[in-house]
């Protein structure tokens, strides 16, 4: 999905919400647990409550890749049913190695006629620098979302270094050098929500990329405070809900309860959409 | 594996060289490729031609989830196959998240149970910090390699910015910061053989840990110059090599080839391996 297409999805159903399929076992409903897939269940029934509602949708790896082999059937499943609407899709798996490495990387995400997957997107980490992303980039069509500033208390550790040379913060940094790597037609950022005062900053390094942004809801980061510092004329954003839509409910009307959050969501995305296009 | 455990199959075997399986297909003699799994085939026969002269192997999970589902499965058995050997085995997967989520990839990589994979040891990226890391430190026995000093061109965007406050580069921040996480039982580091007079500042912060080097080889980084400023008394270093070793040929002698690369490399560290213990 390009874009334009991107643009045009989040107009027309007026939001910007990415949904995070970070679907554990140990949560899914137990009627579901009897059926042979019920991960796949599980998020065929959140996708199917929901797609109207959100603009994009973002199976988190980790928690496939727990379940080995088959966990990885479940997220191939997942992929192909999102593929008949129309969202954005995004695989985080927040990778990144030399060159050679991840160009498979990307192959297993975005070429499906190797791997079975055919994301939009895919979370990548900034560590090993341009030649770690560039094999990304090289697919047409597709997305790098580079980690710039991360929701969590670790993100404290090394991505507010400054530089001596330049005066940046390392994720100012990462924004910087990364801008020559591609543009706003293949690369987003990942900013977190719990810093959404921070947004202002990125917003004069990188004008009109789309931004990711996890952490509103569970982590505690707000829409509202995302949307005033980030918003741009064409949104510019994604703002991802994974635990307090998908887990609404634990019950068997997990999917109606994941719909009314979903909602709620797109409700109030709805209203600060008004400033855009 | 524990590290008296692993440093007994260095002392045993006269050896500290591991063996990356970046298995690729596409380099596959043809023989192979009739066999049902022919990735996995090809590892057997490189793992039995090599694991005398071997301390470790690390599979490239770039190169397994290219392929999907079926790339999953044939890391399953090669991890599978690896156990019966005393060998140190490394998940090369550069993983790291949020800490609800690096839980999960801990799972998929060490707890066999949930995922089929047993590996002792997981490449894990820094750039999200502590919370990022510490989840894989909870499984006993097994160990985090953080990236600290990458063998690729991209190092250089990042790993060397000096931090204002601190007049440490990154990757010693990384280093630093990183010693407080676990120790020298559960912790070694990536430092890339292409920047070997590097290890000796990066010997002065750690000066007891193990150290993962890629970079020897293919990517031009020289043995004996690692091993003059990073081995310690007890070794102290998994020195990697994959495309040498495991594409020395492409025909059906591929295994015999194989075997006799890792005997020069592990000739040449047993020579190296006299100062030790």
């Amino acid at each position: 999905m390009n874009r334009k297409e991107l643009i045009d999805v989040i107009r027309n159903k007026r939001t910007f919400l990415c949904i995070g399929l970070d679907t554990d076992l140990s949560k899914v409903p137990d009627h579901l647990l009897r059926t042979e897939d019920p991960i796949f269940e599980f998020n065929k029934a959140i996708i199917d409550a929901t797609h109207d509602l959100a603009a994009a949708y973002k199976p988190n790896f980790a928690f496939y890749e727990c379940y080995g082999t088959k966990g990885w059937a479940s997220l191939t499943r997942t992929i192909q049913y999102l593929k008949q609407f129309a969202v954005f899709t995004i695989a985080d798996a927040k990778r990144g190695d030399i060159g050679n490495t991840s160009k498979q990387y990307a192959r297993a995400v975005f070429d499906t006629s190797m791997s079975g997957l055919d994301f939009d997107a895919i979370t990548v980490a900034p560590y090993m620098g341009e030649d770690s992303v560039s094999p990304f980039l090289e697919f047409p069509g597709k997305w790098v979302i580079l980690l710039a500033l991360t929701s969590n208390k670790g993100a404290d550790n090394f991505q507010f270094i400054v530089s001596r040379e330049t005066e940046s913060r390392l994720f100012e940094e990462v924004l910087i050098k990364s801008l020559a790597w591609g543009d706003n037609r293949n690369m987003m950022y990942v900013v977190g929500a719990t810093k959404a005062e921070m947004l202002k900053d990125i917003r004069k390094l990188v004008k009109d990329h789309f931004l990711l942004v996890p952490g509103v809801g569970a982590q505690g980061g707000s829409l509202q405070e995302v949307a005033k510092y980030g918003m741009t004329r064409e949104c510019g954003l994604l703002v991802n809900s994974s635990r307090n839509i998908i887990y609404a409910s634990n019950g068997e009307d997990f999917a109606i309860k994941a719909r009314e959050e979903a909602l709620k969501m797109q409700q109030e995305m709805a209203v600060l959409l008004k400033n855009c296009f």
